[in-house]
């Protein structure tokens, strides 16, 4: 009762099924709660492209500008091909439900795989980006930092343990926040930029490619930058958290997201720009952009808070996706089927779970230094884009719908455009970690298959024929074991003998005179239920018990054998160290071992 | 079946309860087994002393000398009470089973209490001071101390697994080579001053009480130097262990343990004084005197060994000691009952596995420094020692044995100069820790004073009058919980019909339209068995469960419930991960809170 109560002050009282509905979410939650973190990746998507320009020398910067356009092309291109997937997807899904759907197990599998990975990926990814914000605010923290990550992990938790609703209302205040400080560094940059410095002088702009500038060099820049389209696959994959309409409303969160998007990456990309910045190690692009506008006034401090609370944020977007996706997997038979149960608030509470300790096991192996994971994930989000794209072309292909040949085309060149920067992924980022990820992938898809059989098997083997396979009724005997006589046996006895079946008592001696003493109590106290007495040489309860219960066909039939065990209940919790743990090994092993029923028969100890 | 193969390799086949005597001890082993605490003390006692006296400049060294006579001298009476001790407790037991047998509870638990913790100190203090030892001489593996002391920690745990017989063989040779090298050191050196050096030229002694050494410092040394006299008490509580004539082996094993470190000892401090060294930080006072004799040769090197060994082995001597005391304890009923059950190998296993792990946590709690912990331990080795003494008196004053004046003149001189050494080390060592064990006794104490009385309530509760109190016949019923109509239902359900008990099977419906589908299908199934369904707001099918089953008395009076729930074995271990727990769940739950009787139904998967 304790516990329960315990559970309530953290989590909040049980809801009613009923209450499902009202859980729903409207635009204006949705937006933050599933795009935290495509909108976090802002701050780091620009800094990226610049990281790998800065090499060619400083005439190479400018080419972050037609880069960045291609990547909000590539945006623009996501955000049609995926509104068409909500339009085909009403009941939710984004990669994994569109790949098994039209593309097979294997696909479906791969793109299951990808995404439950990217989601503990941007939770571990994201709450340390977030703390080390913090802790180069205040050093102190530093050696600390692997605690104060876990610490917002698990607070994430219990957050969304506590259901949506109130984690929206909690997720949506800094997101708005972050999209308001970003706009309004644009918005006084650029205008500072035009009327106050004159327009600045931007780097002269060579018509030659400039030397050390190779095409590598240039796809790993675009590769790099697009890192800041994680996260586009949550909204999809939620169509069903959406307050009704569902498709409509998710369609235009869609939409909304890759405006702001296109907005905030293409503003910091032309403000680093005209403001001549390259990264440094000491201090983030977006707060030397913010220095330069504001100097270090209020306003800076403003943006670097709003920065480092969304980048902690972020994670909580992989917190819709990974347990609905799980549980998706886990209707399909692909993962266990705990992950299918909703919690007492209507979550699914075993997903997120799982999700917290597989991220705070990845921040604890890194020592807190999960920056090194962030050229990872994209390789996992653009293998369900081109997976889902690639389905859809597919689907379209079959049922020729309505206008189809426009969708295909869109759908197409999605599927193409997406595989094809998917390759770029591989190749340029392939020695910097790309490789784990093509280790780990395979290992899923076959835990998945592995499942899945398991799954089908006992389904099988369960499977009843109602009107020819009826109950049976079978010969019944008990084995009793007796440690003595005492008012625990004295229960347990008066349990056997009011079930009108054959009891056989078992006694294990361990001398020859403690078994002559039992025999003559036994007598005297109970003579009309057989005592069987053992000799043990090796102090063992267990093996003798074994032992008779191999033996019994011999000389009863086939009789099914149920075991009565007796088990004391202390009323203190520490009282039950002080008592032998025989009973609950024997019943492990009996249960195990043997085709046999275990009955235990509880003595609640009154003191 | 392979546990108990891995388990059989590391810690041998199981033994059989007759081969107990085989098992015990000659005096040749015994010897090793239960003095190399006492004997390795010899590494630092000395040390100890001098740490002190040099404080008072060199003049004050001299002191050391009779210092030393003192504690040899203290030996000497301590040895000799034992005796008397061994010869009155042939069954064994030193402080704690005197106090108690003399004194009453409360200065037994009080002398149980110093001892385990004693115990649990000298692995701790012992083995990180032989690791110390190690990687003094390998400084590379510094930052390894933690993992290899908790490996030897764990090694020693083994060979005491594995049985006294094999441990002995195992521990003697390092005891006597130690014995060996300190005697070889004595003889080599005493011999090179005297003949060689011609005498040397002693530290002027002067006729004056030099400047600065206060009685305070004397006294603190003298109760530093005592540290060389932990350990005695493990003979006398170790008797049974002994071959038979047990009481005579017994005897004559104190009296060699005394010799030697009285040898041992008083040839230290001898040749330490002779060589005028005092205590360097780099080197321990074992090594100075090996070096002056010897040089740095082969001699050195082996003594250097051999007290590094002897320093890791000497945790053994608590494996002898926990463990039985525990096992005596428990009999008293002041310990948790699993301390009294012999392993697979006839020892007490329990005793051994919890003495190892708290000396592990010690260890790692204090970062592998237990050096600071050396102060403490004499203590609680006082403590006994002035509890043992004074049950002595008690006993001589009431039995009145024959010759019995001249043993309490022995045991009241022996309880008064250790009690007189206790206020002495309680004083000078306050601030240096011994404050700790003045706040841990009465812990053990009150916790020793809380599992006496729970025992005997429920030993209270248990008992029983064969005559009058027979087993009783009870009116039956049987809950059935079903998730269904399947093999797995049908197998459970097969169970109840074959027990000629009422039977109500129980489903609990998430929705309306379920309900009447189960209903439509079990009647067309089984309609012999009544079909109870409930409806289920919160998901959850425990607390329905609970309902019902607290409303039964209402319609079925007051018959016994018991409730069968089904549970999935399946064959390997990883598909346990892919069911539910639930079965798991209710059956704790119902057990913990309801008087009824939960039977285990398995359903052994095939696949």
């Amino acid at each position: 009762m304790l516990l329960t109560k315990i559970k309530a002050s953290i989590i909040g009282r049980p809801l009613k099924t009923e209450q499902l509905q009202e859980e729903k979410l409207p635009v204006w939650k949705a937006l933050p709660i599933l795009s935290s973190d495509a909108l976090s990746s802002v701050a780091y998507g620009t800094e990226q492209i610049l990281g790998v320009l800065v090499v060619a020398g400083a005439f190479a910067l400018w080419y972050s500008l037609p880069i960045s356009l291609a990547i909000v092309g590539l945006l623009t291109l996501l955000i049609i091909s995926y509104r068409l997937i909500i339009d085909e997807y009403p009941g939710g899904g984004g990669a994994y439900i569109v790949s098994m759907d039209n593309l097979g197990w294997f696909a479906g599998s791969v793109a299951g795989a990808s995404l439950l990975v990217d989601y503990i990926l941007t939770v571990a990814v994201s709450v340390t980006a977030g703390t080390a914000a913090i802790t180069s605010a205040f050093p102190i923290l530093h050696d600390h930092r692997v605690a104060i990550a876990c610490g917002f992990v698990l607070l994430i938790m219990v957050l969304n343990l506590r259901g949506l609703q109130e984690s929206g209302t909690i997720f949506s205040v800094p997101t708005y926040l972050f999209i308001i400080s970003i706009v309004m560094l644009v918005i006084v940059g650029s205008f500072k930029i035009l009327f106050v410095d004159g327009g600045g002088t931007p780097p002269p702009i060579t018509s030659h490619f400039p030397e050390g500038l190779t095409w590598f060099l240039l796809l790993r820049a675009f590769s790099s930058g697009c890192s800041a389209l994680t996260g586009i696959e949550a909204i999809s994959n939620a169509t069903p958290t959406f307050r009704a309409p569902e498709r409509k409303n998710a369609g235009r969160t869609l939409v909304i997201l890759g405006i702001l998007l296109a907005v905030l990456f293409g503003g910091i990309s032309l403000l680093a720009y005209l403001y001549h910045l390259t990264p440094v190690l000491e201090e983030t692009l977006i707060s030397q952009i913010a220095e330069e506008t504001f100097g270090r006034t209020a306003p800076y401090f403003f943006i670097q808070a709003t920065t480092a609370l969304i980048l902690i944020l972020a994670a909580n977007t992989s917190y819709s996706g990974f347990p609905l996706l799980a549980s998706i997997m886990a209707k399909d038979k692909m993962m266990p089927r705990m992950f299918t149960a909703r919690g007492d608030r209507l979550n699914y509470s075993n997903g997120i779970i799982v999700l917290s300790l597989a991220a705070i096991l990845l921040i604890i192996a890194f020592h807190g230094h999960t920056e090194r994971l962030i050229p990872l994930y994209a390789i996992g989000v653009f293998t369900s884009f081109t997976l889902a794209q690639s389905g859809m072309v597919q689907r379209l292909l079959k049922r020729k719908p309505q206008g189809w040949k426009g969708r295909l085309a869109i759908s197409l060149t999605g599927a193409i455009v997406t595989f094809i920067v998917l390759l770029i992924f591989a190749v340029t980022k392939f020695t910097e970690g790309a490789w784990i990820i093509i280790v780990i992938l395979p290992v899923f898809v076959y835990m998945f298959s592995r499942i899945y059989k398991h799954y089908n098997a006992v389904a099988d083997e369960l499977r009843i024929d109602i009107s020819a396979e009826k109950p049976q009724i079978k010969k019944q005997m008990i084995v009793l074991p007796v440690g003595g006589i005492n008012q625990v046996v004295r229960n347990t006895v008066s349990y056997a003998r009011s079930l009108d079946v054959d009891v056989v008592a078992l006694y294990i001696a361990f001398d020859e005179e403690d078994a002559k003493r039992m025999k003559g109590k036994w007598n005297e106290w109970c003579p009309d239920i057989r005592l069987v007495i053992m000799r043990s040489r090796y102090r063992s309860v267990t093996r003798p018990l074994l032992r008779f219960i191999d033996k019994l066909p011999k000389y009863v039939g086939d009789r099914q054998v149920t075991v009565l065990i007796p088990q004391f209940i202390p009323r203190r919790w520490w009282h039950s160290l002080l008592h032998n743990k025989t009973a609950l090994v024997i019943r492990f092993i009996l249960l195990a071992r043997k085709d046999i029923i275990v009955s235990t028969v509880p003595f609640h100890l009154k003191k």
